[in-house]
């Protein structure tokens, strides 16, 4: 079928918006209709060349919200019309790693996914005979994807798309940081390094399960007021800090933070974020992308007294099991998803998008079809 | 009263058997005798001058046992001739520290133990009028010692001072790493760094709690006999692995280990130790003292994939509640601590031991009075 999509043919070039040609589900597989998809950091990261496992040309996009338009045989856990998010981190429930009970890094379909194929090693997407990759298993840039059941969370009928597409990235990734990677409790404070789409959802988390201060930390002063009404007890920037930023965040928290998050993808912070925590107990968790081969440092003694360097991916979220359950919490006014939308825009601005999140002038556009 | 110690008057001389002046308990305060101690490589780290916070002349000595001889005013929770370990991490059971019930690090006397003094801020050693510094709080190359009640730790009264003054340190510190700081499940696959004395006890404890495989890397292969008789299943010297050891000891374990343990205090091997573990799920653990400044790296893309990089101090133990039931544990057969004893001679041979641990041709060297 033809569907519309946005293609990245090379790195750092704009996208640009071609019909393309998409086969079915095969066995296991369903057809969605992305209705709306978010623009994330993860994409322009992509896009400018410097991911080395990025692929061209490829269909960008992995923060979808769509409908089941067709299943292929021996699907059973959705069915046509059924609301989903796509999953780039599945849930097959069957591997060693769904089993451990300890990850939600499943591993069924990773190995065609990283080489931008579908888990029979094909693409589906192709443009004039020429084969398209698809991206982190979702490209959410295409107004019609083919995904493995898998891969999909199915959430309630009555979900907005242009907001819950949002879970399929930047909020599972910040609410599931404070509560399953970290699992934050009551009274306890927390530091908060990037108050962007992923900070504000560990912020709004963090005020969920009770913490105490809730310390955001930024660069840019006019992140303040947004971070506040999610949350933040307290904002530092650290250009006004005289003398070390770790120092004053160990002060302001009477002792050290008892968990912090890191939400940009810089080395340095994430140095920072770890050594800020609480001798004893504290646990620092890195939530941003470090750009390609760098490295984190500290000294050895940081965590022989006691705290915990530890990482996440999509929030430690199970999609199929979590996702739901937090579109639900979006739906009762236990999160604010609204908020981080600034924008709606068509797809045919996709690049308009890019410019408006490079510019940090928006949380997120969330673009629809 | 006089006393016979071995004091350290400066960096890297040898120790000298000397008749000390002690003064006696103040409030809240015992005098032990202590009966035997071992000499541990932090005690030689400290001896060498390259810990910073060394401090001189002093009477070094932290792994003893003995007997309480007199108690100051105050003191409830031990008695004359109790049977104690003295602890170089205390156990107030009132400070920030010890009511949170996340770390074993109790402040209540950091400060000035951080300095050589007793918690009045005095020092109870002398020589010819020349104050002599604590060390670690306890100083056990002396015969008679003054502690704070909160840093002795009662045992029964069957327990031989020989071999149980190792639970002052080195048997605890192992056994605790796995029990207390990782929390080793049944079924574990379990990597062990460096077979020393601290080393042989992480893989004696990782059998108690029924590890799967116990994997011991040690350059020196003469280590490999006692540390199968501790437990170990698997026996690695990363100069017989061809090409890389963390790939090799990822594919040993199919797919990294569950727990990983650093007992050596080298850099580079606690990259290794944290690389080699489990996608998704992986602990390693820091247990052995890095020298003064040095640092750790990785990429944090370790930490975002699921592995989780902690230390620990003695072992994450409580002194006063967990050693005593490490003494229970090592009487009643449940741990191996005669093995780990290879010598014991009189305090006035201190330096031979120091000659012996250097040399590694001991696991411990033991000190009597």
């Amino acid at each position: 079928m033809d569907v519309k999509a946005a293609v990245a043919f090379a790195p750092s070039q704009p996208l640009s918006i071609e019909t393309v040609q998409l086969e079915g589900p095969k066995s296991g597989e369903v057809l969605v209709e992305i209705k709306a998809t978010g623009v994330c950091h993860t994409d322009a990261y992509t896009l400018s060349g410097a991911d080395p496992e990025g692929l061209f040309p490829a269909i960008l996009g992995h923060e979808g919200a769509g409908v089941v338009m067709e299943v292929g045989d021996e699907v059973k856990s959705v069915k046509v019309g059924d609301r989903v998010i796509p999953l780039y981190t599945p849930e097959c429930r069957q591997c060693e790693y769904c089993l451990s009970g300890k990850t939600n890094l499943c591993q069924a379909i990773r190995i065609t996914q990283g080489k931008g194929l579908m888990p029979d090693g094909t693409s589906r997407f192709s443009l004039n005979g020429q084969m398209i990759h698809h991206y982190m298993g979702t490209s959410t840039f295409s107004n019609y994807i083919v995904l493995p059941e898998i891969a999909v969370a199915k959430i309630r009928e009555d979900a907005p798309f242009d907001k819950v597409c949002l879970i399929g990235c930047g909020v599972t990734t910040g609410i599931g940081a404070v509560i399953n990677t970290a699992k934050v409790e009551p009274g306890a404070n927390v530091v908060v390094f990037g108050l962007g789409g992923v900070g504000l959802n560990v912020i709004q988390a963090a005020k969920m399960v009770g913490a105490n201060m809730i310390i955001g930390v930024d660069l840019n002063s006019k992140k303040r007021e947004l971070a506040e009404k999610f949350g933040m007890t307290h904002f530092v920037n650290p250009s006004e800090v005289e003398g070390d930023l770790v120092p004053y965040l160990v002060d302001l928290t009477k002792g050290g933070a008892d968990y912090t998050f890191e939400c940009i993808g810089n080395i340095k912070v994430m140095r920072q974020a770890l050594e800020c925590c609480h001798k004893g107990w504290g646990v620092s968790v890195i939530v941003g992308v470090a750009g390609a081969g760098q490295e984190i440092s500290t000294r050895p003694f940081q965590l022989v007294t006691g705290r915990v360097w530890k990482g996440t991916a999509f929030g430690g979220a199970k999609g199929r099991t979590d996702v739901p359950k937090i579109v639900d919490w979006y739906m009762n006014g236990k999160i604010n998803i609204d908020d981080l939308v600034n924008k709606i825009m068509p797809i045919e601005q996709v690049n308009e998008a890019f410019d408006l999140m490079h510019k940090g002038e928006v949380i997120r556009t969330v673009l629809t079809f």
